[in-house]
Parts: C-alpha cells; sequence; structure tokens
C-alpha cells in the first residue's frame, strides 16, 4: 500500500501513514491534539482542519459549506489521506468562533460563495443640460427628460410632485449639471432622486436588503453598483415584545392599535439597523435608493400596516401577495423618501416572500435535480421542486424546535445548550454551550441532538417514553411525569436542574411529526418517494446548527445521504440581496411565486395519517429509516 | 312690397308691416315700449326681444350667444321682419338679469349649447366575488383583479398601500359584493375607491372641473356617467389679498413661505367651492373621484407647490407644462384622497392650461376656418390658426382692463358702470351700471366703451388727447393733467367724481396697442392677414361683457364683420369640463399643447413697431379699419 508524509502547519516534521489513513490518526501519530467532543462520529465538527495541499477523501462533509470545502476545510475525523498532503490545524479559538457564532451580537457571516451578479435597474446618471434662452423655452422637466432621451436613450420618465417641486432650484444650483436616480425597474421608469452636480462614477449608489423574520430582522447595506456588501446587521425583531409567533402578532394586531403599534416596532428595528449600517460605512440613509424587502406573509402584511386577521382564520387568506414597488415614504423606511420598497412577493399566508426569495437564492428553482428545500422555524415551510415544478405547504410545527413549549428550552443564545452527547453504558451526557458559558437552558438543535441521543442510548423507547428503569439518577419522575436531566444545578447557570419531561418530548415528536408529514403529503402529492429526493436544502438560522445526522435519527430529515444535505443559513436575505443587484433574479422571483402550487395541509387528507405515523422514533415505518435501522440494530 | 303680420305676446293684436321693417318700429306701431339706450345703434342689446314664430333677418347679433339665436333672441333694433311673425317681448327685469349678470354672486350661467359628450374615463363597478375557502385561497387583492379581468375584460389595476390596507375589510363586510372606482384613462387602471355592497346604476358618479383664474376660482360639479352639471360656483381666488396679478404673485411666493401661503389660499378657495357645490346637491366631497384643472401657468405651479420664480424672469421657463394625473391627497384637494387630480397642460410660461382648455372647448383646432382666439384679462393670451396649425403669444397688457391703472377702475361688479354713451353735440355721458346702483367706478367694459364714444365724438384725437377746448364742463384740468368728467359726485355711490384722465387713457391705449401687435405679430408670422380672419373667439369673463363695435371703434380687436365675433364665456372651463367626461377630448387638449407653436414677443424684433403703431385710436394705419374710417369721415 502506498505510503505518503503528511505535513502539520505546526511542526515542520512530516508524518508517514498509508493510503486512506483518516486525519485524525495522522494528527495524533505526528503529536497533535485534536479535540473530537462527538466521539470521532463527524458528528459536531470540531475536528475541523483545512487542507493546504494534497488530496483527501471526505467521508462526511456535515457543518461544511461548500465555500468551505472549497476553502479545504475537512473533518480530521472523517476524511482520508490520499497523497503527500499539507494540513493547517486552525487554533482551538478559530474553531470556536467557526461554530458557536454568538448569536447575541447576531453578526451573519458574508454571503462568501457568492458572487454578486450584477444588473442594476437603480441607475445614477450624471446630466449636462443646455442652459434656458429665448430661444429655447422648454420647461425644466421637459428639459430633463429631452436630455435623457438624447443621452441615455429613456423615453419616459415619471416623477412625483415632490420632485417637480425641487426641480427646478437643483437644476440652477447645479448650474444646468445634475445626478439622477432613476428606478428604471419600473415602467416608465421613476425619478428617485436628482441633485445638482455631478457624481464621481466610483461614488458607491446605496441599496439595501432587508429580512423580516418573525424573530430576527436583518439588513445587508450594499452598494448597488458592483453589488459588494459593506455592511451586515441583524437585531431582535422589537415586535417580541408583543407576542412570539406570528399568531400571537396577529391576535395582538387586531386589538385596538395593535396593528399601528406593530408597524412601528418592525419600522424602527428595521430603521435602526439601517443608520447602524449606515454609521459603518459613513453613509446617510437617504442615499439609500432601493430596499427589497423579505420576510414571511404575516410580517409583510404587519410592516405595511395591511390588516393580517385573515391569515388566521379558515380559509387562510391574505390581503395581498403580490405588492406593488412603494416608495419609502409611504411605507415609513429612512432610505430616500423617493426610494423604491420592492417587497418580494409571497405565495400564500404561510408561505411568504420568505420562501420564494429562499427558493430563489438555494437554485434549486434553476437545477433539474429533485430538490427539497425547507426552512424550519415556528412554522416549518417546505418547497419541493425544480426547475420544473414547485409545491410548497407549511405545517404548524410549534415553536418547540426555537425552545418553545419546551421547559428549559430558549432561543440558541448565549448560555444555550446546542449539542448533547450521551454515552451508551453510563447514560450519562456531555454537552456545548453557546459561548462556552454555563448553561442556561437548551436550544433546538440541542433538542434534536438530546432527543437522538436518548432514543440511540435507549432512554427513551420509539414513542417517546422515558424508560425509567435505567440504573442513572438522570433519569426520574419529577413533576411533569418523567424526566431526563442534562444537567444538574451545580452546571448551570441559574443553579437549578436541566431537564427534559415526557410532555417537552411530546411537543418535540409533535413538531418533527409535522414537518415530516409535510414532506410526505408534497411527496404523494406529486408522486415522488421521498428517496428520490436529490438534495436537502436547508435555510433559516436554525438549520445552520443542527446535526443533520441526529435530525435524521428522531426522523425530523428524511433518510437520505447525508453529502445531500445543504445548509444555507438565511436564505431570505440572499435571496432580497440578488433580487436587489439584478432585474432578472428579480423577475425570477415572481416566477416562483407564481409556478408554486401551495397545498393547504389541512385541507389534506392524507397529512392526518402521515403525522400520525411520524410520531415515532423515527417513524412508524422503519424502512424509511434505514440508516437509523442499522443504528437501532447495530 | 309684401306687408306681414306681427304679433306680440303682451297683445292679441296684430299690426301689419311692410317687409324690411325693423322690429323696433313694429313694436312702436304696436304700442309698445321696448328700450333703447343705446339709441337703435345694436351696442347695448337692451331691446332683446324672442322670435317664437316667422322669418327675420339679423342685421347684428352682437351680444347675443349662438345659443341664444338659435332660441330665437334678436335685437329689437337690428332685426328686420320677413314674414308674419309672432315675437315675444321679455319684461324688463328679465332682460336685466340676462344682461347685467351680478358678479359679486359670481354664478356662472349653464352651459347651454353644449351637448355632453361622454366616454368616461373613470368606471364605477359592481363587482360580485366568490367567496374563498380551501380549495381557493387566493389573495383579497388577486381575488377583485381576477374579477376585473373576468366580468369587465381590465387586465391590470394597480392600488396604493392605502387601499391594500382597506380591502380586506370591505370584502368581508359586503359580503363579497363591493363596488369600485377606477381611473381607467392610466395605464394600468388605478383603484380609487373600493366599497362595501353593489351600488345603484342611477347614483351620480361625481367629479368636478376646476378652472383656477388669477381673479376668480369656478367649480362644475358633473355626474360623469351622463355629463349633467348639477352645481357651478364660483369665488374669488382668496390669493388676491397677496396681489392683483400674476407677477405680484410670484413676488410674494419667493418670499418666506410665501409660496406656502398663496398654495394654502388658493387650496381654500377650491376646497370651500367644491363643500358649496356638494351642499347645492347632497353630495359627499369624498364621492368626487375626479378633478380637471385647468389654469394660466403661475396659478398651475402654486396651486401645485412648484416654485413660479422662473416664469418672472428672462428667459421665462416653467418648472412643468406637463404634469402626470396626481391623487387628491398629494394636491391637497379635498375630494376623494385617492381622486385623480388631472392638471391640464401648459405651452409656456405665459400660455398655461387656461388656453389649451380654451382652444379645445371653443373649437377651434377642429375647425379649417382660421380663427383668432384671444383671452383678454391682466394678461392678453392669443392664438390664431386652425385644425391645421396654432401658433400663441401673450403679451402683457397690464390690469387697465381689469380696472387695474386706472383712477376710478374696478373690476366688473355691483356699482361698476360698465357702458357709456357720449351725446356727439352736448358732450354729456349716459351710462348703465352694474346692479343698477349708483356708480362706485368703471370697469374694462365700461372703459373701452368710453374711450370709443370719446374718440367718435371727438373728445380726444386719435392720439387720446383730450380736446380741453370742447364746450363742456365735462372736460376740464384736473390734479393729473386733462379729465373728462363721466359721472358727478352727487350721481355717485361715494359722493366724488368718476372721471377719466390724461394717464388712465394712455395706459389704456398701452393696454389695446399689445394685444393688437400680439395679433399682428402672430399674423405676420404665419404670412397672413389679419382680415383673413374668419372667426374671432373671445374667452373669458372680460370678453362675456364688451361691446365689440366700441373695441373695434379703439382699434383693440381687428375690423372684421361683427357676426364673426363670438363670445364664449370663461372657455377654460368648458375646456376642463369636456376632459373631465370624454377622454378624447382629453388626449386633444394634449395634442394641441404640443402642436402649439409659442411665440415670444419680447424676443421678436416686429413687436415694438407693431405696438407703437398700435398705440393709437384706432391705428395708425387707418386701411386696418375701414369701418371706424367710416365713423370718423361720416
Amino acid at each position: 500500500m502506498a505510503e505518503h508524509d503528511v505535513t502539520f502547519d505546526t511542526d515542520p516534521d512530516p508524518v508517514r501513514v498509508p493510503t486512506g489513513t483518516l486525519l485524525i490518526e495522522a494528527a495524533t501519530k505526528a503529536g497533535i491534539m485534536i479535540q473530537q467532543p462527538c466521539g470521532g462520529q463527524g458528528r459536531c465538527g470540531r475536528c475541523v482542519v483545512r487542507v493546504i495541499d494534497g488530496n483527501v477523501r471526505r467521508r462526511s462533509t456535515v457543518r461544511l459549506s461548500p465555500a468551505d470545502i472549497e476553502a479545504g476545510y475537512a473533518l480530521a475525523c472523517q476524511t482520508v489521506i490520499e497523497s503527500d498532503a499539507l494540513i493547517s490545524v486552525p487554533s482551538q479559538e478559530k474553531i470556536e468562533r467557526r461554530l458557536t457564532t454568538d448569536l447575541t451580537a447576531l453578526e451573519i457571516t458574508p454571503p462568501d460563495d457568492y458572487q454578486p451578479d450584477v444588473v442594476q435597474m437603480i441607475r445614477r446618471l450624471n446630466l449636462t443640460l443646455s442652459a434656458p434662452g429665448m430661444e429655447d423655452q422648454t420647461d425644466d422637466w421637459n428639459r430633463v427628460q429631452a436630455a435623457l432621451r438624447r443621452q441615455i436613450g429613456i423615453e419616459e420618465v415619471r416623477a412625483s410632485l415632490a420632485q417637480f417641486r425641487r426641480i427646478g432650484r437643483v437644476l440652477r444650483e447645479g448650474d444646468w449639471q445634475v445626478t439622477l436616480a432613476l428606478d428604471a425597474g419600473e415602467y416608465p421608469a421613476r425619478l428617485i432622486d436628482i441633485q445638482p452636480g455631478h457624481t464621481p462614477e466610483n461614488k458607491p449608489l446605496w441599496g439595501a436588503a432587508v429580512d423580516i423574520g418573525t424573530t430576527t430582522v436583518t439588513v445587508w447595506l450594499c452598494d448597488l453598483l458592483n453589488g459588494e456588501v459593506k455592511a451586515q446587521v441583524a437585531e431582535y425583531n422589537s415586535q417580541i415584545a408583543c407576542g412570539e409567533d406570528v399568531i400571537s402578532r396577529i391576535i395582538y394586531s387586531s386589538k385596538n392599535s395593535g396593528g399601528e403599534e406593530l408597524r412601528e416596532r418592525v419600522l424602527k428595528t428595521i430603521n435602526d439597523l439601517i443608520a447602524t449600517a449606515c454609521k459603518r460605512v459613513q453613509a446617510q440613509p437617504d442615499s439609500i435608493m432601493k430596499a427589497t424587502v423579505a420576510g414571511n406573509s404575516t410580517m409583510m402584511h404587519l410592516v405595511l400596516g395591511i390588516p393580517a386577521e385573515s391569515i388566521r382564520f379558515s380559509p387562510f387568506v391574505t390581503g395581498v401577495n403580490t405588492i406593488p414597488v412603494l416608495t419609502a415614504h409611504d411605507v415609513g423606511l429612512n432610505i430616500h423618501p423617493e426610494g423604491s420598497v420592492d417587497c418580494l412577493p409571497g405565495v400564500a399566508s404561510y408561505v411568504g416572500a420568505d420562501i420564494t426569495a429562499g427558493v430563489l437564492s438555494s437554485g434549486m428553482s434553476e437545477t433539474e435535480r429533485i430538490t427539497l428545500f425547507i426552512d424550519v422555524g415556528t412554522n416549518g415551510e417546505i418547497v419541493l421542486g425544480n426547475n420544473q415544478w414547485l409545491v410548497a405547504c407549511a405545517c404548524s410545527a410549534g415553536p418547540a424546535f426555537e425552545g418553545g413549549g419546551v421547559r428549559d428550552g430558549m432561543r440558541a443564545t448565549r448560555g444555550a445548550i446546542e449539542e448533547v452527547w450521551i454515552n451508551g453504558e453510563t447514560f450519562e451526557p456531555s454537552f456545548r454551550v453557546i459561548g462556552n458559558v454555563r448553561a442556561q437552558g437548551i436550544c433546538g438543535s440541542g433538542l434534536i441532538s438530546l432527543l437522538a441521543e436518548m432514543f440511540l442510548t435507549g432512554v427513551v423507547d420509539k414513542s417517546g417514553n422515558i424508560n425509567l428503569l435505567l440504573p442513572t439518577e438522570r433519569v426520574r419522575k419529577g413533576e411533569h411525569g418523567a424526566e431526563y436531566v442534562i444537567a444538574g444545578a451545580d452546571e448551570t447557570g441559574h443553579g437549578q436542574d436541566i431537564a427534559i419531561t415526557h410532555v417537552d418530548i411530546d411537543n418535540l415528536l409533535r413538531a418533527k411529526a409535522a414537518i415530516y408529514a409535510g414532506f410526505t403529503v408534497l411527496a404523494d402529492r406529486v408522486g415522488i418517494p421521498l428517496v428520490s429526493v436529490e438534495q436537502v436544502l436547508v435555510g433559516g438560522s436554525f438549520g445552520k446548527y443542527i446535526n443533520v445526522e441526529k435530525a435524521i435519527e428522531i426522523g425530523l430529515l428524511p433518510d437520505i445521504p447525508w453529502e445531500n444535505f445543504h445548509f444555507l443559513g438565511n436564505t431570505a436575505i440572499r435571496g432580497a440581496y440578488m433580487a436587489l443587484l439584478n432585474g432578472h433574479p428579480r423577475k425570477r422571483v415572481n416566477e416562483i411565486a407564481e409556478r408554486m402550487t401551495y397545498i393547504e395541509l389541512s385541507a389534506d387528507n392524507t397529512f392526518y395519517d402521515a403525522f400520525t405515523s411520524a410520531l415515532f422514533l423515527p417513524h412508524t415505518d422503519l424502512l424509511r429509516f434505514p440508516t437509523v435501522q442499522i443504528k437501532g440494530s447495530g
């Protein structure tokens, strides 16, 4: 068998190992300690290294993005040597930052795997006008229009009354040299701004992509001319004070001036974020000429002040799915008052612009591969399809995966247990906490991981019942029935036990069953078995931190090869960003919304069967989960 | 010679008179006294009678509109009998009302000679929508659009954010039956209003035509469906407090918040008129779905809050001549907030939408006859042309014909001397006062009449110099040089003499010379002698009360046959009304504005010569005024 020299950047001397040796073994041979909390199962991603040179083969790439792989990152426990190689071992601190991004700061990593493709519909034009005289008494506005026709070939432009009030002074102040900003994506083109004098070509032309999440609002501030993202900021949606999920927001909006309050709250969040982003790049908010907005249908209605009540009651109808381009002044956004506000289209009450934008940025509508796109939050939105067809549904998963409806549940912020491992013999848990502090509770990814480990180690049976007979004090009968203690009072930040109860497990099962039943109904509707799905794209910040193996083990995700799962993070903001830069993707979002067939699960008589079948770990039909069946039997 | 029986309705017995007998003679023979203050010269129009039956020939129809003639009206002193006839003699009171409409009430007679031609672009539609259900979760707005496509064939409709906020509630309140108002004149069509339930087809759909004059604002409230004018109201433009003419208004607007004050003032005038008109027909202002607006360019800029400074200074450029359709909310008009406000297009700083609307309603752009259209106010706007070509100019006549710049001048309201006759032997004047009260001053038509009589009786020479040698005390030397006393202190309302001074006459000569020079330059430009003009159409309330014979005598109007003059009254409001009712005339106004060649007199080097030549009574070149030459020599 061939042997290869493997050099680690911490040591000049190579080690010699045979072909097929795991990188982690080579490291050990070189005397380098690489942590592997999951015990080398490729689950936790903490053994990540970077292959600078040489050929390797990755068995699993869970927790690695395509950009990571492109950059040479590999999991040391899942990667084998196939040639001489040079390997970089990141400091543990760097790994921490890669994996446990502190969500309290809510910074988003740049879209490093996206080359901005700019076909900008917002145009900034330097015009030189002829001065009027007794032989040319053309009115000011016609003079501007004539110059546009002559110099740029734009036939028709419309302007607001507010602009007509400014034009005369601007023309004379600039001595007949002016800079215009137009939205040429509308017909006729619309004047956004006119300023005296010419503007240097290299000065940024600002635009903002906005994603209004029920929990988090994200803003990317970009140079519209080259697509560069110059600032990325995010903050909790201040509507949270009026309810955590869309239903409670709608209820709040229906009372007295609740709708107006919610509108003002989310506008304040967005406008504060815009101000922060502008400060960072030393720009003025009113120099932002356009914003694209993504968000679920409820968020879109609330930010625009459109009543959302009908979303809540059968037959679950929105006020408007496709909104024309509005001006910032109308909407209340603190950018240029005449700036374009382009709200991306939604499809139904629970499949909104966040999903159409997500489908756009995921690329699923452009590929022949049968793709399952999921975005799990309070609702799980699911899209199945490819470049030929798209079907979508929404399942009310409930807030369990966001830490809601679970006694010690919390959002994925500092202090949340985000991954759990249970020793199969002692039933003792070990866990990782976001921010490396004492645990305060457990978040969605932690719950998935916990439930999977409990199932695989027999702490719970396939119905989710806790085995009280196990020889460990971790299992006990609590106030709410059987429970399993993850962290004792002496280990936690608040000095109380953190445990999962029978009721919590029930809620988790119902949540995962709702999502899996969604997959099933969609696949059945189009007559395609779930195993034929060629890739699974997971959007949302939730998806960014879950462990696919464990999610399959509990029957939340379908059992297909791990390498076919891709975690895309916030696909909605990326879709909004793509639509901001380029008229073609912008049109494509509309096409996606038009093409997408929405299936109302509450009106589908196969949904309930699919749901009850999925209320087990991983499922009543084990043939659907062959890899879990093997583990269970092995 | 044939004889005919003429019967007057005041007496059953006919009188027998030969063919060619004047009606006034027949009346005298029948013992009926008909007043003829002008001495039977056909000037004053007070001898008007109505021919119920029989053939007559009218020698002059001055003071009679085409509708009057159509209705049988005739001047008794200018009409000869050609068959048996039945004649109605109106009571003197009725004649007074016909001729001396009390302008303080500012009521306008209905457009009795215009058959409304309605091709309405504002559409009111009763829609019945299918209710949503689990099988049809179409969003509310799309549901409305689909019904429009299906029931009406309207492909695309846009709505404002304010409408999106209402639609959901309206649909449900109306139990899926709604009434829409659309502006189908815009593309795409625009939703103006949506209300729950259906609306009876015969309920009026309100629209308003608005003419913003520098002095007077006029509003006609109409039923858009059948074109009926239901209320006509007018009031002084409350901007008058800030200046009497456009130049002083512009100056006022340039100071501090003067522009904003002027905007608020004229909006208040318009909105008060709308409220008054609505009250009269028991309608709500917000049930008015559209307003068309005519007005000169300065008025249009001021009402829209567009700076007007550049109108005042060379090269006299407007901010915008062609304004897109705005919403009432943007403009500040108290009709439906989303109602269309359609400002008609102007051509230049001093040829505004009042003139394009005037040309439209005058019909001159549709006829082959070479037509001179004039609208005399502070400025005299003149248009020459036909259906092939149109040239226009504006001459700053000054306010003399509105009673300004004349010592005892006043506007044509109660107490103004509106017609004067001078006895050729005694040089004693007699006059008619508006409202039959004691005289307070003299208005434009009175001044024209006075100047003509003074010239014909030799009180002034052709240069306008008063002959102080005349054997009458009416002629005297006053503080400001020579003057002629029209009314002594004992005859007037304020107890002081009313006289015309040498300075007044100079101002009048300059005013009339400016206008006549305007005709000359326009005619020269197109190479047409003024005598080839086939009709003269006089617009404006000024034109409604002037005596054409006297206006020719002083050289204000060209010397062509009286029957070729037509006094149209307020042509601007009528043009706005036509454009309100029908999309075709609305387009024609744009065509008129585009076709019209504007000639800037201050840049025309023939204007000054034409002006100085016209500074005489009637003109240096008497060949231009053959009928006046005859009178002078006779």
